[in-house]
């Protein structure tokens, strides 16, 4: 604002906050399309719909540290006018929790319900980083068996080949919390005194694919200073402690690395290279369960106070039984020990669907899509309000970055709708010809008036009919008016007139563009136009 | 929170802000209905989809105040970290102008876009009034021609009978925010200096439903106390000025009322009561054009300053010809002039979707839905960004008030779908479970694992069955699986059972809604016991 003038009418800009976007109709078609199929896998699955609002007492979104007087960074929150404060919900999870606390009474258990919805983040946007995108999720509250977070396996990976990617091409990775618990409770750091440091291995741990393992030793140890020269301080875990978790993690943090080299992408479940903690490696032909022979070899190092990590172990076998029970165990799922997770309520198996497709960026560098889904197991949430155990386990498609990959990909149908039939304007009595609109309208044909100022050329109309991919435009000049008749222009045919070299010819289709037809034939004409072409609308 | 025991763990409530509603399957799917319906219409019409995220800069919405040094009421607002304001939208039409103008260059004009989104209000919550609600808008921005008003007008009427409600049973009501603006420009209120009293006088005027003329003359006058003692300030209008300004609404005003007696009912557009500024006292039939009479009549009052009420009498005549040349002229859509809408930037027509059916309150008492959608010109919201004229007017479905409404007057589908076919389950092994799930999910059957304790009985799992309306279950004990065999419990037929009273009779139908089957044969028969009882899924 500038101070000098104060009275001048400063003109208002058109901006968009940052991290956010505006969507057009082969973006709305595509999320429509997405949303039905997916819709369609998780009903199959015998879940139900149910919606919650946009926000949320910022309490019960679980994100509230009382010793600020402000909710903490990551959502948008506002005061109401009782002074208490809201958010706009982050993830479609936490509501859920607060709906079926609410409601717990009325509801059959297990509670198997889904929902797609927009949900928000505070946080600084970048490159296909967005502060507004859509997740779809389900989740089944009150079980806690195994058989529970199988199923979202199963369905994650039903869920992929519904939106046409095929087994090839994705894998839903499955891990669980309670190994990670275990390892922490051999270091000393179990037990819920240690939850601030817990989190920030937590997220050292999800910053493998990001930074490697040398990124991740370093946040597990004093801290990574990255290349801006900006420091993120460390977990503090001495080097015996960091090689106890890194080498864990390694089990499945290679076999992720196996998929991109061209030897092993052949058989990518197959190859597994194992550092353990005492530096003895390991390179070998693994099947589907030596991960577990793995585990136990690990587990072996840790001692008597990881028996969480048993519990971790034999979840993780019954997820994998059942999936190969039911003709899950070919590959499409599983068992990962690198997949951690972002969130902090998980407690128990974690899944994540990574994109196995690789796309190019503007430099030319190779690009992986990474997650496009996940979830796990949170048997705290729903329990925080109610005090008493609520298992539950959950899954979530991330379907505006799914969305992002496949149009990158080009997997994506994005070409545009055919567009209205354009009726011309001629002269000052329009009447009639928004009576033709009408007419066609009253047909279950797309129609409209050309709206702009009536005194435009013909060829203006045109330019606009062909610019809204219509195909074709009704004229009725003067003399067609006198003798009841109208021009159909078919800007199909039309636009196929520009590749004809022989002059006849041209001249022959350039009047077969063109049909005159009665006034009252205008719908039936209209039709026979669509049909030749085969236009159809959505 | 106790300021005695802070350090006792608190069990957070599980509660809903003030306002805001959870949406079970029936209501969702019953939005999902409308929307689809909504959307083919405003396809028809040659409007195509675009979406703009939740949240816009507060300046941009046209609702930021300078004097204030936080967005005023209304809004949900909060600030971004660079501190510019950040406000939850309250309408759809004031992202779309801001969209408009920032892709101003690339957009075919008159550019003819629909969408369908939540919406929020930071208002005080009351009975069928929500903070969060759904609205599905359809604009044309960049025509300034009475076409595209009355075309408005078409669709809205073309809208409510796609979603079932006959034309007997709704009207479009049509003014123009010009008879308002040669009124008070008669009353030497015209020009933006008297823009705040303007609003007044408009938010009087559309309090006429709620508080009938008496209540809106002294909203006109002094003011108004209602009966909790709370006192309106008035507009502060002479008594003159206030029989000038009622006498002219009262030509709507009066129709309006019409359409409640039983006298009037048969023709509702046919009798009209006026009271003129002398106080005159006129009844008497009219038809559709005599609407144009009166108005006529009134203009002759108002002297040589009012030539902006010549233009809103001549744009209502050019709606009114278009309609009635389209086929819309049959009383569907009425020219009214009482209609004003609460919100500011209109400038020239106005529409009001009304229905004009009745239900009764929890006291027996008549409710009248009144508006479910509306809309208008606003030539200026786009023109406030870009400094040059840029004419545009919309049409917006309340589909959160329709639907409240249609399922009070249960015309809506709200008959649970039938639920999953569930599997129970028997001893430890549920791997073979599972495989049957798989199995019918696999041939496109809604199906799913009893995921409660295994340890439940039968009779618990088959009464969760009952609870999801499950259309049969699938049981295999011992023997069965011995013999490879599974039970397959037809509960739609079983509930029928309670009703027979013959005990033969009883026995061989109980016979009959339990099938055995071979293991491999569970599919096939499922399906019949399917089609046995058209259960189909939506």
């Amino acid at each position: 604002m500038s101070d000098k003038k104060p009275k001048k009418p400063q003109k208002l800009r058109a901006r968009l906050p940052r991290g956010l976007e505006d969507r057009g109709p082969a973006a709305i078609a595509a999320t429509r399309r997405m949303v039905e199929k997916i819709r369609a896998v998780y009903e199959r699955y015998g879940f139900e719909p149910v919606e919650t609002p946009a926000f949320e007492y910022t309490d019960a979104l679980g994100k509230f540290l009382p010793d600020q007087d402000r909710p903490n960074e990551g959502v948008f929150s506002f005061q109401d006018d009782d002074e208490q404060w809201i958010s706009l919900r982050y993830d479609l999870t936490a509501p859920l929790a607060r709906y079926v606390a609410e409601n717990f009474q009325n509801l059959a258990l297990p509670y198997r319900s889904y929902r797609a919805g927009y949900v928000y983040r505070n946080e600084k946007p970048g490159p296909g980083r967005f502060r507004q995108f859509m997740q779809f999720d389900a989740d089944t509250v009150g079980s806690a068996s195994p058989a529970a977070d199988a199923e979202m396996c199963m369905m994650a990976a039903d869920t992929m080949e519904a939106l046409g990617i095929p087994a090839s091409q994705f894998v839903v990775k499955v891990n669980n919390r309670k190994l990670l618990d275990g390892i922490l409770d051999s270091i000393g750091l179990g037990g819920a005194d240690h939850a601030a440091r817990k989190l920030t291995i937590l997220r050292a741990m999800d910053k493998f694919d990001k930074f490697g393992v040398e990124g991740v030793r370093l946040l597990l140890g004093q801290g990574r200073k990255d290349e801006s020269g900006d420091f993120t301080k460390g977990a503090g875990l001495s080097e015996r402690d960091i090689e106890t978790v890194i080498s864990v993690f390694g089990v499945g943090a290679v076999l992720t690395d196996c998929a991109t080299t061209d030897e092993k992408q052949a058989r990518p479940r197959d190859v597994l290279t194992f550092s353990s903690s005492d530096g003895e490696k390991w390179h070998r032909k693994v099947t589907f369960n030596s991960v577990f022979e793995t585990l136990k070899f690990v587990r072996e190092k840790l001692g008597d106070s990881a028996k969480v990590f048993d519990d971790g172990i034999s979840e993780l076998r019954q997820i994998s039984e059942l999936l190969s029970a039911s003709g899950y165990g070919d590959g499409r799922v599983r068992i990962d020990p690198s997949v951690v997770r972002g969130l902090e309520y998980y407690t128990g198996p974690v899944f994540e669907v990574e994109l196995l497709l690789e796309t190019k960026d503007e430099k030319g560098r190779p690009v992986r899509f990474g997650s496009v889904g996940g979830g796990g197991r949170y048997d705290g949430l729903v329990s925080r309000f109610r005090g008493e155990p609520v298992p539950a386990t959950g899954f979530s498609i991330g379907v505006s970055r799914l969305q992002a990959a496949l149009t990158m990909l080009d997997k994506l149908d994005t070409k545009p709708q055919p567009g209205p039939v354009v009726v011309t304007v001629f002269g000052g009595d329009i009447a009639s010809y928004q009576k033709m609109v009408a007419d066609l309208r009253n047909a279950g044909i797309r129609a409209e008036l050309y709206l702009g100022n009536p005194k435009h050329s013909l060829g203006q109309q045109m330019r606009y009919a062909d610019k809204r991919n219509s195909p074709c435009a009704i004229i009725q000049g003067t003399d067609e008016k006198a003798n009841g008749k109208v021009l159909i222009k078919d800007l199909i045919a039309g636009a196929g007139l520009t590749s004809i070299e022989d002059r006849a010819e041209y001249l022959k289709k350039q009047a077969e563009a063109q049909i005159e037809a009665g006034e009252s034939d205008l719908v039936t004409e209209v039709r026979k136009l669509l049909a030749r072409h085969d236009v159809r609308w959505d």
